[in-house]
This record gives structure tokens, sequence and C-alpha cells, in this order.
């Protein structure tokens, strides 16, 4: 089959680009998100100082609906699963030692695990028990740790600093950062075919159509569908004196994050046993929170210190990237975060309210998270 | 799940590898192969001349009983079919044009495209049509062209040389290649998954548990457990003035080589409905042929020049690298390639004569190729 370029994302956003309804926003008394004084055990705080539009009013209703989930605790019981299931993934110690090290050195090192959590949720949103969407969400993991590892590589981005800590290659050297990112991009895929990945009580008729669908997801969403074509444009526009258009910091930012948080929904949702439109409502969701994502994260890198953030701020007006508040304006371009929000959230609006829960506090954390 | 090594090809063919096999066949007056004399076209030529054991006499029975079989003509309609699906699923032109246009160059490169003929041959072999194989086949084989990329990378073995022509990152840049490679192997997976890839007559009900079991076949042997492994236990030995044991040398070619091969005829006799004692029989097959591919390559090395082989001779010698030739010598590494060559053809006695004859003369090629 020609891989044909199924993935038309900027066809389904385009909307939101122009310009144009930022500046009416504006005029019309939209306020600023003022998101500094959200933690992430209230992401939904914001939401009582908007007064935005229609679509906003329904995501209030729907944080208000809520009030009692508690956000923090959900990520914290996702996040030590999702450990433990990456841990128990990688054998420590067994040979060859250098590259299983190189390989937990990546994928251990912490991180929220918004791409498992978003698995879950999708899973769980429509009916699925989560346990079922474990390895999916341990594979979206291995698959996100290995794009970081082989961007950070001398050859393409050239980072020393990740979370924190000094990047694979800085510490294991270069070809055994190459090598992780391939060891950690196929165990992906063996951790989600492996019939002893999943408890006991899937559904062994329909079970297997669904990993299939699933695997198929994962892997459109990583080469030049998505995570490597945007590398490859990112790589492309680095360094140009030429000014970079709007069209085409999309695109980089669809394929490089959104594709894999896309994905990351979906295939819980598929796991989970979604119906198709089901599942398609949960992927306009998570195209609308992948932008968000990459939206926030440029505003962070102008706003926030190399400390808070975990990793080299600045970089990207530093090497003369462009990012949305270089082509917007820093208020301009929260005002298109907080319409992103409001799009994904009213996805969400045909869910079970309390099952949705998890995928709303998700969305509102995206947009207001601080590092 | 624990990823632990499942594969442990030592303990299959430790027996082999013992240097006293080889001594007391020798004694016995087993001649040497002469395998100049031997071309693609006709590769059971040579059973006639040698008086090996019984295990060598069923070998040399089979091979006269399929004396019909045009090997030449089967392997070059496989590879045209192979090429045209290879061709197919990766769109020339489309953006991101330099990524697309690297895979494109390092995947249809030319290659005898040996592995998809296994997995081919092996879904025929238990009875399925082969057509049913051709998605795993061209995965196979995008497998394979991602390992060939990453490890000529500057930073791995540094190799500007592949198939006669500069290799990837020489065309297009380190960037590129990584990324192309990264590329290749999602897509292996992709079009493995994709339903669009398969023809319209496979079994509904159970081709969907097959492509799952397939996919972790495939992803084991690239990884910690396969092609990722071999490649770091490689690195490690390159350039080490101390001597390189026989087990150690054997670990890389069973992980660098075997593991892949040994995956092509596994996964095709998983889309071919193969019963699970067929397909362990024929692992033990591509188990005996992958090392023996590799035995070759190192004879291949020391006695043809860089013309005939299409990429730098002598460079394993040069680099101090071990090889079986410089560990056992040139004439027991002949005959450790035949005693592998029987091994691999006695697995073959439980299939039908006439389906077992491209897995045969596949066999007889992989030890008297020339290049």
């Amino acid at each position: 089959m020609a891989m044909a370029f199924h993935f038309h994302p900027l066809a389904a956003t385009r909307v939101h680009l122009s310009p144009l309804p930022f500046a009416a926003a504006a005029a019309a008394g939209a306020p600023s998100p003022s998101s500094s004084s959200v933690a992430i055990a209230a992401p939904h705080h914001h939401h009582g100082r908007r007064r935005f539009s229609a679509v906003v009013a329904t995501a209030a209703a729907s944080a208000a609906a809520t009030t009692e989930f508690d956000f923090k605790a959900y990520m914290g019981e996702r996040a030590v699963a999702v450990n433990r299931a990456l841990d128990a993934a990688i054998p420590a110690g067994e040979p060859p030692a250098a590259l299983h090290d190189a390989m937990r050195y990546a994928l251990l090192a912490g991180g929220k695990r918004v791409r498992p959590a978003l698995c879950l949720a999708a899973c769980a949103v429509v009916g699925g028990p989560e346990a079922w969407a474990m390895p999916a969400a341990a594979a979206v993991e291995m698959v996100h740790t290995m794009s970081l590892v082989h961007d950070d590589l001398p050859c393409m981005d050239d980072d020393d600093l990740r979370r924190g800590k000094p990047t694979c290659h800085v510490v294991y050297g270069e070809p055994i950062a190459v090598l992780a990112g391939d060891a950690l991009l196929s165990l992906s895929f063996h951790h989600m075919a492996s019939v002893g990945s999943y408890p006991p009580d899937v559904d062994p008729e329909k079970h297997p159509a669904r990993v299939v669908r699933a695997i198929g997801e994962l892997a459109r969403c990583i080469g030049s569908e998505g995570l490597v074509a945007g590398q490859v444009v990112d790589l492309e526009m680095t360094g140009t004196s030429e000014p970079v258009p709007l069209e085409r910091l999309e695109y980089i930012h669809l394929h490089k994050t959104a594709a894999l948080l896309e994905a990351s929904v979906v295939i819980g949702a598929i796991i989970g046993g979604g119906t198709d439109e089901q599942i398609e409502r949960l992927r306009k969701y998570a195209r609308s929170i992948g932008l968000l994502f990459q939206v926030v994260d440029d505003i962070l890198d102008v706003t926030k210190s190399s400390e808070e953030l975990g990793k080299t701020a600045g970089k990207d007006l530093a090497s003369d990237k462009t990012t949305y508040p270089k082509l917007l304006g820093l208020e301009k371009s929260r005002e298109f975060a907080e319409k992103l929000l409001s799009d994904a959230i009213e996805q969400l609006d045909c869910f079970d309210k309390e099952k949705a829960a998890p995928l709303l506090h998700l969305a509102n954390y995206i947009a207001h998270r601080q590092n």
C-alpha cells in the first residue's frame, strides 16, 4: 500500500491559524490567561475567570461538574504504574549491559508520563479497563523517549541537558545513544504485540484485531507522517535566515508533538474497544491538545528559566528558531492556546462526564503547566 | 513483561562450535568445498561431489529431487515483486522530500532480497499463499536496510560504500540518515499492521492474531535481543587488542545477522498459517543458515576484492576484527559452513519436497554465493 499522507493536520486545524480570530478575540475583550496561578492540583481553577464563548462556557461547566476529581493523585498513580511497567520491560544489568543501561537511563529519567496518562484515560473513557491499555501506555512513552534521544544527538539538535540531566549520548556516547533509540523503538512494538504484556481478561476474539490497529496507529505517528517528518522539517528550518511561515511552524509541531499525543489517545481508545465515532472524536480532541502542547512549550521557553524547565531555556530564540511567541507575540500565543483548549474540551461532550474527567483535566493541565 | 533473553542461540548451536568436529571431519577425508564453481543458477551442483555423512546424503537426495527447480528465475521473480512492494510503500517526491528520497535511496539500492525470499518461501512451504507474506517480506527488507543505514554511520562503522554505492549519510548527511533509518523501522511495522497491505483473501478470523505474533517476532529480532545487541557487542570488540573468543564472535553474528534471517523465515511461516511444530522446524533451519550467512561473509571478505563484493573488502582484517577465517583458518571455516548447511537442510525433511525446494536452494545459495 502506498503510504499516502492520511494525516492532514493542517487541513483539520487551519481554521485556528489565521491571525484574524485572535485579533477579533482580543478586540472583544477576551482576557489573556494568567496561567501562572494554576497548579497541577487545580488545573480548572482558571476557568472561573473566563468570559469567552459558548464553547468555553461548556468547558467551564464540564470542569465544574468534576470539581471533586483529584488530578494530582490521578497522575501520580498512573506515573507509578507506568514506571513499574517500563522498569519491568527492560532488564537491568543483563547483557549487553551498556545498551540496557542507556535505554533505562533515558526511559526512567522521570517526566510526568503525560502520553501514557492520555492513553489510559482514553481507554477508560470508552469503557475499557485501564489495565488493557497499560502495554500501549508504556509503548508510547518508549517511542517518545526514543525520539528525544535521537533528536538530542550531536548531529541533530545537539542538546546536552534533558529533564535536568545530561542527555543519553553525553553519558553513553553517540553510538550507544543511536542504538538505544532503535532498541526502544522496536521494544515499543514488541511490548504491544506480546501476549504476555496484557492481563488475562482481554477479549480473545476482538483483542488481536485491536492490537494490530493500534500498532498501525503507533507506527504511523513515528515515521515520515509523524515525529521523523517533523524533525526533518525542523532541522531544515534551523539556522536559516529566512522567516519561517506559520504553516511551516505548524507542520513541525503537528508532526513532532501532536502526532504522538494523537496516537496515544487513539491507541488507548482502540484497545479499550471504542466505536469508530468515539475514536474519531478523541482523535480531534488529541489534535487540539497536541498543537496546544507545543504552543505552551514555546511560551514556556520564552518565560521560564532553564532551572524551572529542566532543559536549556531560550534555546529556540538563541538559535533563531521560529516559535509562536516570535510569530504572534506572547499574548496572542496565549489566546491561541485557550482556543485550542476549548476546541479539545468540546469533543468530550458526548462522553460520560465522570469517565471524561481525566481527559478534561489533562487538557487543562497541558494548557496551564509550568514546565 | 520483562524482556528476558528468550533467544538462546548459543545454546542451540554451540555443538557446532567446538573445533573438534572440524578436525575429525578433515581427518575423515571430507573434501573442502570448492564453492567457486557454483553459480546462483545451480546452487546444488556442489552436492554431487560430497562424501559427507548421512545428513549430507539426505541433503543431496533432496537436491536431486528438485533438479528441475530454476532458482535464478525464482529469485528474480521474487525480487521484482518485492521491489514493486517497496517502491509503492514510500512516496517519491512527497514532502518531506529529503527524507523520502533517502529512504528510497537506501531501500531501492538493489540487493538480492534474500530475506524477503526466505519469508515468502517459508509462507509457501507451510501451504500459505505467497501473497499473504508479501507485506512481511517487504517489512523485513525495510528492517535490514535500516540496520545497514545506522551501522554505516560515522559514529558506528563509518562505512562510505554499500552495495557499490555511497552510503546514505554520504549522500544525504548524517541527520537525515539517522532519521531515514528510524522512518524505515516504523514503516516496517506500519506496513505489516495495515489492512491495506494484504490481499482480500486472508482469513478474517485468524489473520489479526497471526499478524500480531509476526510483529512480535519482527520487533524482537531488532532490539536488545537482536540486530542492535549484535552491533553493540561488535562495536565493543572493534579496535581492542585482546583476542576475541569464539563465543563472542558467535554472539555478534547470531544477533547481527542470524536474528533477522530467523525472523524472516518464522514470520513467513506464521502468516502462512504454519503449525507450531512447523514454525519451530523452520526456526532451526533459519538459525543454521543465519550463522552460515555470516561465516560465508567472513570468508568472502578474505578471498574477494572490493569490486566483486560491492563494499570495502578486507575491512574486517584491516580493522583487526575477529572473523571465522582468522580464528579457525580458511579451510576449517569452509567446513564449518558445510556443516551448518547440512544442519539447515535436515530441517526441511518433514515438508513436501516440491514446496521445500525454494528453502533448500536458498540455503545452498547462502552457502555458495560469491558476494
